[in-house]
């Protein structure tokens, strides 16, 4: 038997893309149904990024889910490059009049959950064979199973908000769909430990070793990275290794407020840029990883999700509620052109601040040369830090 | 019989470089012998680069061979960016507070050549077996046949002005000198035309199909150039195929003001970039193309060697006036922070405008992503201008 279940907008996917768009649009009084294969524990559990630019702020501020974040989140005024042992800090708040908050991808999730929770959300988890149809006629649908129930979800239009491995870029006819991709030839070990932060601010550090990378959760809570051969075995790389070949990047200056101890957590991932074209087929929008994945290095993957939902959201807004359909027919251009340019900065700060295996004597003082540059120049510096923040939604 | 000749500086190379130092040493009163292995009307008739710094035309007033430059010369306060069709003014002057002056490069070394030939410089043209000798001496000398005749210039210091394939470079010892390569995959196809300019300011386009530049050198002569294959044969290139070419590049709109003519001069000129470290050696100095070769695009060569000019200048005047070495002992790592800085601004406009048979999709994009940017960013654009005028000496 299956069950049908009618929505305006049903959202594949209860990532923060998906949390943000349904409780955006739930504050519009347009309602959406949200699944995903996977439940809230787990969701919640993703260790992910942690840096929000000051527009994926004011999103969750619209959404009203932003109170916990601004009396625990850590405001930060700029960031350090380093480059064997010398630093240049990017003055974010000088160069830009704005800053960005440290606040975890998990903790957001957490309070985009408890408000839509606390707002009766229509929610399906563990959902299995998840297909979205009849996505060129008015009356799309998506069909999965749940705890046994075969339900369909009868809507307007399909928010396809489930990640990288998802099914809605699939869904996607492939003679529709042009894929760009680059895999960067090495991977970050991260690990997270309950442990001050070594500095206030975030510094990104190139060494003939590799990258490294000294972030936080927040003033307890250190998040450390190291670039790793990307076929590296977690098990291969103990505490001690990590803290050692961690200070051994920063140069022992910046390490000298390292404090060690116990990680909690440690995994490697890997670093892709990929791009999908175009971003709506039919009734179908995509947003977030299902669309897109940028390098870890500038924090820009959640912060690019929220910008596509938050013009997801105003194209959706001025269809229920203006009638006009203008923004519908143009978010596919509008939101890759702002895609390509993150995609840019999030390559061009991996290409600036990581060792290549395969980069020439030249190509290395090529990064040393912009490391140089960027010391010298406010204008170079400010291109960097406008990007860091956030660059305008259009 | 061998003839000796005493002087403070010899200088290796009557090009641009070295009759730009010349001249700034006999204004200081410092005396010159300036050899080259070829004669001044070959010199002179080598077509280079046509856009000044306004460091560059500081150092020719400073010279006193501004005159011509300044009644001739057209300043531009800008030039503009190009990629398949869409056009993004860079303000050099709004951006910068500064112009570039486009004079050619041969008409700067006639400039030079009659000031030195009026104030009586000791010229040697047509030497041989040039040998730069006793480097690391309190008396170096260079050692060079002249209508068959052995000549020896003992002086306090050599000036290796010499060009890329010059001997200056060759006389440091292997195992001192370290150099860095790039070798792009393709060249330039340049011609010479007597038409004025299709647009006031130089544009520079990337187009699927390559590369082109609309230059110029004066109000009724232009100067165009095409991407094309390293190992063309010019014959390959009647003015036909080319002109064809070159409007398809800039695209029907830009194009339309194109006056075609026959060419009087046309070549293919590889692209490099290059350096060698240090710049130093013993009492030998490297300045110009001799220590650095870039690719031509954003035309910092003739500007880079003028600027190593000048601090090799002031160095010199140091020594001589106020008995101070230290900026002789700081002369390699002052000039090569900033040939690194330039290096890599050549790099980075090569590696935007050009068509790479290796790129990827992605690649693609990223460069099409960066033009977007910059048509966006005032900083990113500020960034560029700052480099195109001309970074600071120091």
């Amino acid at each position: 038997m299956t069950r049908t279940i009618k929505t305006s907008v049903c959202i594949i996917g209860s990532g923060p893309a998906g949390l943000l768009l349904s409780q955006l649009l739930a504050n519009a009084g347009i309602d959406t149904v949200v699944l995903d294969r996977k439940d809230r524990a787990y969701i919640e559990g993703r260790i992910r990024a942690g840096v929000l630019e000051q527009g994926t702020v004011q999103a969750l501020e619209e959404a009203g889910a932003a109170e916990r974040l601004h009396r625990e989140g850590l405001p930060h005024d700029g960031f350090e490059l380093a480059f064997d042992g010398d630093r240049h800090r990017i003055d974010l708040a000088g160069l830009t009049g704005k800053t960005v908050m440290v606040y975890g991808q998990t903790e957001m999730t957490k309070d985009l959950f408890d408000k839509r929770t606390a707002e009766g959300q229509q929610f399906f988890f563990n959902v299995d064979d998840v297909v979205p149809t009849d996505l060129k006629s008015d009356q799309p649908s998506v069909h999965f199973t749940h705890d046994g129930a075969k339900i369909v979800v009868e809507c307007d239009y399909i928010a396809g908000c489930d990640g990288f491995h998802g099914v809605s870029r699939q869904a996607i006819p492939a003679d529709v769909l042009k894929t760009f991709e680059r895999v960067y030839p090495f991977g970050w070990l991260g690990i997270l430990v309950e442990k001050p932060p070594l500095a206030h601010e975030l510094i990104y550090a190139n060494h003939e070793r590799g990258f490294a990378l000294a972030s936080m959760r927040s003033n307890t809570r250190s998040r450390y990275y190291i670039q790793c051969d990307v076929n590296d075995d977690v098990a291969q790389w103990s505490d001690d290794r990590f803290w050692e070949e961690f200070a051994t990047r920063l140069g022992p200056e910046t390490a000298a407020n390292l404090q060690t101890g116990p990680s909690f957590e440690k995994s490697i991932a890997p670093l892709r840029s990929f791009v999908a074209e175009p971003m709506r087929y039919g009734n179908l929008f995509l947003a977030g990883d299902s669309a897109h994945i940028v390098p870890p290095t500038g924090a820009k993957g959640l912060n690019l999700a929220a910008a596509d939902v938050r013009i997801l959201h105003r194209a959706l807004v001025a269809h229920y509620k203006d009638n006009n359909d203008s923004l519908i027919d143009s978010y596919s251009e509008t939101v890759l052109r702002r895609v390509w340019k993150v995609e840019r900065f999030s390559w061009q700060l991996s290409t600036l601040m990581h060792q290549f295996p395969e980069n020439s004597e030249f190509e290395k003082r090529m990064q040393r040369a912009e490391f140089d540059y960027l010391r010298s120049s406010e204008a170079a510096s400010r291109a960097i830090a406008e990007n860091y923040v956030g660059l305008p939604l259009d």
